[in-house]
């Protein structure tokens, strides 16, 4: 294995999702709904195959689905943007962070991180050789911590990576952390990337993207996907929309990771764009209806709960059960209670940071939901 | 854009799908088929997204997929191959190309590639920061050299770069020429990454797969895909075959390119792979009748035709029209001619190698075939 990625391991959303279906155990580890995406989208995916449209698409994607992607980004953000110069589809917000990355990044580049982050982060700058300098968002509330942040960023800053809603914490960055990081970004000519594929399950704050600060957009890209939204993880469609610029980089890296992405699954994720507003509201209260049950459920067994805005992920402190490190807690959780909980010591670039917290995630129907806590009363 | 990308431009398989649509002209191009793929393997897709298969695969491949890939490889080689140790399912080869060159490739390491060569290999290799060792096929017969090779490979070498059958000049690497390889490689403890998604289409020789060769399997990856066996170029669903050791780092970066592939198509490629021979048979026999009818034009047209044993590509002297150049007389063929082909230059490290040479495909139905060689019979 080349040196770069040498020191990491199997994702722990795979080792999590692999021993949940071994012990029988309730999987409230990684992120995929147990219910399934809406028919009218899949019905657009059936149709697309039928058509015919199985040959390559437009390495930057379908006309169609560039269009979508914008006139959402526009009425989201005010925006406007151009769908030919400015989007690149990609397979999977995954596949935006490295072609972001490997696109944008020089070895010996610095790029700044808020530590818990999402694993492939830390990864694909190893890849692209780039000097991580890691900033921790401290629970109880994840705030940034303004004054390391002030000194952290300089003119020998490439880009800093910013998640919001964050995963693992449902934190969602305030429009003062995100002013700040704007004009530091501004003052030292550094670039944002921004992971905000959560952006609409946003249900305690108002979701706010990164571009839409004045003087932003021209230094940003921003990385979303259908999977989340849609419920349907498994599809991998992606996209990343940034100026001109940088979308060249992005693409030079996709054309090669790549290449292109599914045909027809394009044409499904364009009608999925155009749902109307009526669907996301009813996305949300299902998920608050969800979240609720969860919450409740991990106070009432014991647990410190932190607050989380939005994802579908919520984080609590472990330590009131006595088991050493959150590794420990989740093996005992999955052999002794049943139920999957996701470690977040893997989630910073010093595990101990983690080690008294793991993440929950309440994507799954609400008798799941209800049967994990009772596990949890029951045998915790 | 990140230095290393710098050189690249947007991607000619691209460039000049664009120009066809622009100019009207005939696509014999980008290698996509203007027919549709199978109905049993679209149905599959269908009922797969039906049922629900809509969330994460797994990493490295939906367990009924990974299982067929070993069967038909078994089938084709001869080889037993762990299904859950050995396959890494990708998407597209593309994906698999570059899984394997980031998992396994460190900077500085050196990598024999022969030309001409698809231009993702170059592009990546340089994304890793690989040393590239490039040995040049020469027309008519795109036989190795035998002496360059042999004093090309050395202890430093990390890996050689091979395709067969190859794409642009439908040779296919003879018995001899890949035993050579393969001593030299064990000789001085070189890997092998094999790219052959052509491989059901041979046509004048038997494919051979580099892996089942005594002693390479275990130091060689070997990568395919659905799209051009199944002419569903758009649907990306690839993968690499390889011994643990070597899976472990494909896994790895795979992990962080794009983490799993679509779900409901691995099941429709599953379904694919377990085709009957008879498919195969099929398969074979419509390819030669469309090769025929390109081939016979194009000699009748005024071209040098080189020979090709497999893909569905074919190479052509171009110098008998009097053009400057291979990219001069594919700009020419477009807008005077309404006949797109691909200029050979870019395949080559020395773009002057190519020169003399353009590719043309003939994965189109017949109708389109002959009425490109009668645009050329006509206007040339
Ligand atoms: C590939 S897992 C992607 C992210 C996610 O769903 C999780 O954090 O669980
Ligand atoms: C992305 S184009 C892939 C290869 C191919 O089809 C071609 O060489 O034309």
């Amino acid at each position: 294995v080349a040196k770069r990625l040498e020191k990491f391991k199997t994702t722990i959303f795979t080792q999590m999702s692999m021993l949940a279906i071994k012990h029988g155990a309730v999987n409230l580890g990684q992120g995929f709904p147990n219910f399934d995406g809406p028919n009218f989208v899949k019905e657009a995916a059936i149709q697309a195959i039928r058509e015919g449209k199985n040959q390559y698409a437009r390495g930057y994607g379908v006309p169609d689905f560039n269009s979508a992607i914008v006139a959402r980004f526009g009425k989201d953000t005010g925006l406007e943007v151009d769908p030919e110069k400015e989007v690149t589809v990609t397979s999977g917000c995954t596949e935006a962070i490295a072609a972001t990355i490997l696109g944008l990044i020089n070895p010996g580049d610095e790029v700044i991180l808020f530590a818990p982050f999402y694993d492939s982060y830390e990864a694909t700058l190893s890849m692209a050789g780039a000097k991580i300098k890691c900033i921790t968002l401290r629970p109880p509330d994840f705030s940034v911590p303004v004054d390391e942040l002030k000194s952290a960023i300089s003119k020998n800053t490439r880009a800093v990576l910013i998640n919001t809603p964050h995963n693992p914490t449902g934190k969602m960055f305030t429009r003062e952390e995100l002013e700040l990081i704007a004009a530091l970004c501004i003052e030292n000519d550094v670039l944002v990337f921004t992971d905000e594929v959560y952006d609409k399950l946003a249900f305690e704050a108002e979701h706010i993207s990164m571009a839409s600060l004045p003087g932003m957009y021209e230094r940003t890209v921003t990385m979303n996907s259908l999977g989340k939204t849609f419920s349907l993880t498994g599809w991998k469609i992606g996209w990343a929309i940034a100026p001109e610029h940088l979308t060249w980089g992005v693409r030079q890296a996709h054309s090669f990771l790549t290449f292109a992405t599914s045909t027809p699954m394009q044409w499904a994720a364009a009608a999925a764009l155009r749902a109307p507003d009526s669907y996301y509201v009813e996305l949300k209260r299902d998920y608050m209806a969800k979240k609720a049950i969860l919450v409740e459920g991990l106070k009432a067994v014991g647990f410190v709960v932190y607050p989380s805005s939005g994802t579908y992920f919520v984080v609590v402190d472990h330590t009131p059960f006595g088991l050493e490190n959150d590794v420990a807690f989740c093996e005992y959780l999955i052999k002794e209670v049943g139920v999957v909980a996701i470690p977040t010591s893997v989630f910073y670039l010093n595990p101990e940071e983690g080690k008294n917290l793991v993440r929950f995630t309440f994507c799954k129907d609400e008798d799941t939901l209800k049967a994990a806590v009772q596990r949890m009363k029951q045998r915790l």
